[in-house]
């Protein structure tokens, strides 16, 4: 038996420790029930969590003799992804109770491979910006960052080992940071959103958070519905010296001074580890990304909730209405299709960024959690990329000024995401 | 009055005729019914079709007092778009009685601009090969062509003027085609999919079937959430001598010897009309997108149906366990990535090819329907467009040997959607 209780066990962990027997998925799952029950009333992670359902699930898969690639392994899921077995909610009223028929493409893969949906984590509205309940785990009176919320908290807090969240600008990524996780964002369109709320398509994507990068690269292939292809024995050096690119954003000046100093520091620790490390300025056409992004992901979300607009407007949230909804109703279809035009532009020209570089390493979020619980953070850490349709992954490898967790950022070309899980585990190695 | 019966108007004289209270919702309704009473056993076009409800809907609309872009127009939905108040089963018994609780995104802006909801029009099973109950309208013993056979059947049969359909291949302009309606793919992305059944991502868009190029530009307007731009008066003259480029695709030895007559009539008519007409030949490599398409569009329908195969494979038909499952199923992602770019790159190459000309004029099928209800015809004359993401209208010009109706497809560059209406509306008078 690992020593560890067995709700700390990553989900690599759990998945040997069944194979071998050591463990069983109920126990798995009563370990994290148990910590749940005492962590809940204060974190607020959940927005749906039924014990004897997950007893039930993990029973079953015992049962089954199989040992799939996430045999066992508990998984919460963003309330914004339907489940046939639990409500969706999308983190709205109006919504309150909605059960759907059949589980979303993520779910059923989950599923499909011994994985245990331990239920429902709070998302903001409509996975916007209007906060849900959750509280950050390290420190109530903080948000957890959003949209992924819950997800976020729940997998910080060590209530289960993975969770999915969903990205349109930087709803997995912030909140994985601010939680002390490793969140992960894949290239858009690689995994599918069937099943999944749209709030804006030609950004959004499904995030993962963890607390092992193997388990990010486990459960994407699962997600992927393809065989796992197990990371390559740990590497102490970086392979054929990382060229890493420090890029401080055009946002650089939003980061708390701890937070520069920290990245600082990391990329120094990077080249005495062996990686080539050069600092990276983005061309000021960039700067347009934030403004673009905003116009198409309004315009796109604003048309997505056209239902609940005509049928629900006062249950919508006055954040909702007066950001989000009112820039999405006040662009026209020709900046739209501008603004999508510059973005495809613009990947062309972060593709040729990356002829230079393995990975970016650049902020997460401006630094620690922030105190409050009406907001859910800065994202604009996260715009370039997540428009650009590029992978990253937030590394939780600082510590704040409050003792609270910080993420490095790490970003690779479109379709590099196998290369960036590599990098990323040499950076927790090497990066501080 | 229009002298037409009510039935056989257009969306925009239906319009027109309720501003001007020369008739009223209800009115157009009822034709409509009648028409369908009457019509109904022979073309089996609705899955589900309620007339109380539908006459419920009218008399709301005729009491709002409003009169929308929309107003009091008779639309079909195909039956993998979710309706609120109707069942929506994907063409499939898995899905027997399924009613979602929200409007999909395209159903709700229908509503919001006083369109009104006939009913859910038959699909194939999950829009793919294994047709349902339809017939052709001008001969029960053809295909009316799939997956949206029963939005094309139904517009073709003067049911209804509008209906929406999908295409994830070829799947509104050949059944529009073989039931001589106007159909209309948009330029991929334009429209949202929020509600609608996602086949493939990466090349799903709704489609629009109509029997006038007026009614789609409008409806397309309400569709992408916009003040509806009227087209302009009608031009007698190629504008600027359209440029059109006669391309016979690789997929030319597949048309029916009429059928490639037909279209090489309708070039010289056209350049007799003004247009300055020319013929292209896609480079060689266009040849891989069938091949590609064939990859990604498995590889993404196999992932989306993941639930459906998990609990009811034995409900999924030989058809599609055999052909689409199967290939996506054996898919690699390596395979999958590789034909993604590959498609992506074709893009930008068909991009260019526009350079040269403001429409390409290409077959929208092989030829007339079909005999037999066992399949739904040939695809291929749609899988370059598709693929490369391009705007495509069928348009209702020829008449096969049998007498039944015969396509020209009209292809424009990316986001040239209304030029494309524009020389869809000259090619219509001008092309026979």
């Amino acid at each position: 038996m690992t020593e560890k209780s067995l709700n700390k066990l990553t989900a690599s962990e759990i998945v040997s420790d069944i194979a071998a027997r050591r463990t069983t998925a109920e126990a798995v799952a009563r370990a994290c029930l148990d910590h749940i029950a005492a962590r809940e009333p204060q974190v607020e992670a959940w927005q749906f969590l039924d014990p004897d359902l997950v007893l039930k699930q993990a029973r079953a898969l015992d049962a089954s003799g199989k040992v799939g690639a996430l045999q066992g392994v508990p998984v919460g899921i963003k309330d914004i992804i339907d489940t046939s077995d639990m409500p969706t909610e999308y983190g709205t009223p109006i919504h309150k109770g909605h059960r759907p028929h059949i589980d979303a493409a993520v779910v059923a893969l989950t599923r499909r491979a011994g994985g245990l949906i331990m239920g429902k984590t709070v998302t903001t509205e409509f996975a916007n910006r209007h906060p849900g309940k959750t509280h950050h785990p390290q420190d109530p009176a903080r948000t957890p960052g959003g949209s992924s919320s819950g997800s976020a908290a729940a997998v910080g807090d060590h209530m289960v080992p993975l969770a999915v969240g969903t990205q349109t600008t930087g709803s997995t990524i912030r909140p994985a940071a601010y939680c002390g996780c490793v969140g992960y964002r894949p290239t858009w369109g690689d995994i599918r959103c069937h099943g999944v709320m749209e709030a804006a398509g030609s950004v959004d994507t499904v995030g993962l958070i963890a607390r092992s990068v193997e388990d990010i690269a486990l459960y994407r292939d699962v997600l992927l519905g393809v065989t796992p292809q197990p990371m390559v024995a740990q590497v102490a050096q970086a392979p054929q010296a990382l060229r890493v690119g420090f890029c401080r954003t055009p946002f650089w000046d939003q980061c708390d001074p701890a937070t520069q100093k920290s990245l600082e520091d990391c990329a120094v620790q990077l080249a005495k580890a062996g990686a080539s490390v050069t600092d990276v300025t983005l061309h000021d056409d960039f700067k347009r990304i934030d403004d673009a992004h905003r116009w198409v992901s309004s315009f796109e979300f604003a048309r997505n909730r056209a239902w609940e607009i005509d049928h629900h407007y006062g249950m919508i949230s006055e954040t909702l209405r007066n950001n989000r909804l009112k820039d999405g109703l006040a662009c026209s279809f020709e900046t739209y299709r501008e603004s999508r035009g510059f973005l495809a532009r613009m990947r062309r020209r972060m593709h040729d960024v990356f002829n230079d570089y393995d990975v970016l390493l650049a902020p997460s979020a401006s630094g620690e959690a922030p105190l409050g619980l009406n907001a859910t953070g800065n994202a604009s850490h996260c715009v370039l990329w997540t428009s650009t349709h590029v992978p990253c992954m937030t590394l939780p490898l600082f510590t704040g000024p409050n003792g609270l967790p910080v993420g490095a950022q790490l970003i690779a070309a479109r379709n590099n995401d196998r290369p960036l899980f590599e990098a990323a585990r040499w950076v927790m190695q090497h990066g501080v």
